[in-house]
């Protein structure tokens, strides 16, 4: 209403522009630090952020199946974050950790995020009092300096579509942009549930949720950073259940991208997204075109880009490894083609006789070993060779890559002092709060 | 020579612009008549014709594992392509039957690709005399008329890359678009081996080659159909094995797509390419990130499309309508979003509270049915339902699902006099022909 809206009761209105004016102080692009500076990301403009999927109840791997998370599995999602390339941002809850009670999850979360990884993190949004107690947190590690200065945490929070902004999602917009910290904002949208069964249609409700809060946003601390999430997706015609990876998402995914690059604001949206039970055909094949609409749209911040599975409510040791060698060919795609002299090689053309061979010339030798990305995962050995070594699928290949990664992990230094004061706070905040199962 | 090129022993130059001027009889876009017109397909501009995978001599499936194809299995695959409203196409040497003599295995299966469905097909290139054979069946199924007039008939035939046109392909060309039918010339191009290790490079070489193809076969026959191939993939660093769906020829569907719309010429490029040995995660990925990518270039002619594996080496009955499904997914992207009115859904916010859902509304009534793109394949069930059936992975319900399809097939009918007459063809050119194992 200061601002110039027009509100009557619960709903606000703006007029056309409005918002448009006020998210004008949003940057384009910013970066989040991390605590180790070269892990430190650009979110916004040409860069691309992958991070871990969010939020889901369960874990699987090949062995133990399927079961609720713990904090060890937590855990060792950050760790397999930690140890990938591909994945620049350790993202929030990768699994919910309920092993641990409900109201002081979100501690061990933070604390886990910042000590068994160094690379930027999200903190907690269900309630203010745990934005607060995230933001806390980020201050003892980075320090005050810092945090007035720089973005160093972020929360992710949704809208509750349709088109109600509510307390969860304007108390963590208060809390962490107060502080001058980044928020991404996310209208989660079923087209058919809370959408209409309408494509266009839902990503018009999208922008309009997404400007609200952006705008929001700035009149809470002009220029705090904002980055504009989509989730949207369709439905079972036959059952309406959620399905995720087909052709309508897909195509909001290039849809949202244009749009965010016209409003000049940083964009989450995609992921390697699935309703698939397991890290079978369906959902490499759904993860694949939801990822790769995702890369090719332009997105900065990709949540859900790597273990999501069963339309989130299972995040799989397996799939997170096999996702995250994906990411690694989709960072190679959006790295383009080199049109250098190397690159278009006459060279090697005065070298090799028609109906020849490049193999061992010497435009190869001299480019073999980064020509092509290597994926760790993928098997292009002969059908012999493949046989022998035991006929295993990349679920298989996959288990037994997670597990050395996470044995070969090791834990980035951090200074003692500032691990103690946060395992102090965290200490006491514990202390003031009753177990809450939920 | 006679058209102005610089010839000296077996090396053809061109001048600049030279193939360009020459090429321009070449249609930019031409129907391929089926014997049933409903499903005749029109090659070239905005289209895509989507057809199965070519060449495999191995087949698998769930039930009987990996093996040689026979006969049986090529009329199989007619079967499934025949009941895939995703497949346009029906190909040509989907799997290579072993069980028929080598030098007469191209009358069985221009017979069966004529009989066994009522779509469009390719014919015989391995041989001069066999694509004559092909073109002869054409004639019979088509008539006179309608072989001098339209494009029923095309081959698919490789280029000797690097830069060496041979004997296969220029016959090819010389039988096919001398009779005034279609071809489709192909630069099979592994990075580092029949082209630099580069993927620019590959680009330029395979255009080249494919130009120089494309102005033969207007030499041959001005206006006669010609279909720029691609075929492009890159290698495993480690071993030198092909790899498939990986970053580097996903771009170069990209670059290929905007260079043949620049030449003005129909495109056939990627596919549904894997180098995995089951219809895994890696199948699924790769093919699918190959696939987006085909889709979004632009190709107007897939072969490939469907159920190849291992390189190539193998077609598999599960892997064809996994991939089929997909197809369907990637015609519902091109097709686009609806933003007419009722796309746009205002009606549907009239009725809709904030925060309430769209289930039941009139809006989500009257376009539920078709508003999203039902797939048969995809899970998209609760856990509990998935489990109760079975805990079927993507794979099993592949197996399932082509056993119950080719169970129902129906077969096309065809004039019985046509048919006597193929197969009189087919028995006196088999017994002019002694048994050739290879």
């Amino acid at each position: 209403r200061n601002a110039g809206a027009d509100v009557s009761g619960e709903l606000v209105r703006f007029e056309p522009g409005m918002l448009r004016e006020i998210l004008k102080t949003a940057p384009p692009e910013f970066t989040q630090l991390a605590r180790n500076r070269e892990n430190s990301v650009r979110i916004g403009g040409r860069n691309v952020v992958f991070a871990p999927a969010y939020g889901s109840p369960f874990v699987m791997d090949l062995d133990k199946g399927r079961r609720y998370g713990t904090l060890e599995d937590f855990r060792n999602f950050i760790k397999l974050a930690q140890s990938s390339p591909w994945l620049h941002h350790s993202g929030g809850t990768i699994c919910e950790p309920v092993d641990v009670p409900v109201n002081k999850r979100h501690l061990d979360m933070v604390y886990s995020l910042m000590t068994t990884s160094d690379k930027p993190f999200l903190g907690a949004i269900t309630e203010k009092d745990r934005a607060q107690d995230s933001v806390n947190m980020a201050r003892i590690l980075f320090g005050e300096d810092r945090m007035e200065r720089d973005t160093v945490i972020m929360g992710n929070v949704n809208t509750n579509s349709p088109l109600m902004i509510d307390k969860v999602a304007s108390e963590a917009i208060e809390v962490y942009c107060g502080a001058g910290q980044g928020i991404v904002v996310v209208p989660f949208i079923l087209s058919g549930a809370m959408g209409p069964v309408s494509t266009a249609a839902s990503v018009a409700q999208a922008i309009a949720e997404g400007l609200a809060c952006a705008a929001y946003s700035q009149i809470v601390r002009p220029g705090a950073p904002f980055v504009l999430g989509n989730f949207l997706s369709s439905m079972s015609l036959k059952s309406g259940a959620p399905t995720f990876g087909m052709p309508e998402p897909v195509m909001s995914n290039y849809a949202i991208g244009q749009i965010a690059r016209h409003l000049g604001l940083p964009l989450r949206c995609g992921g390697s997204l699935s309703a698939s039970k397991l890290p079978d055909a369906q959902a490499a094949a759904e993860s694949a075109d939801s990822m790769h609409s995702t890369a090719l749209a332009g997105a900065n911040f990709v949540l859900h880009a790597a273990g999501w599975l069963e339309g989130g409510l299972v995040m799989s040791y397996e799939k997170l490894v096999i996702d995250a060698d994906r990411l690694g060919m989709y960072a190679r795609m959006l790295g383009g083609l080199a049109t250098d002299e190397n690159g278009l090689a006459r060279s090697a053309y005065e070298e090799v006789a028609h109906a020849g061979h490049f193999l061992g010339s010497a435009h190869t030798m001299a480019n073999y070993e980064t020509a092509f990305y290597e994926s760790p995962l993928s098997d292009s050995e002969s059908f012999e060779q493949w046989r022998e070594g035991g006929e295993k699928d990349m679920q298989q290949r996959a288990f037994e890559y997670w597990n050395r990664l996470v044995g070969e992990y090791e834990r980035p230094a951090i200074d003692p002092a500032t691990d103690e004061a946060l395992r102090a706070y965290m200490a006491k905040k514990k202390e003031s709060l009753p177990d809450q199962a939920y």
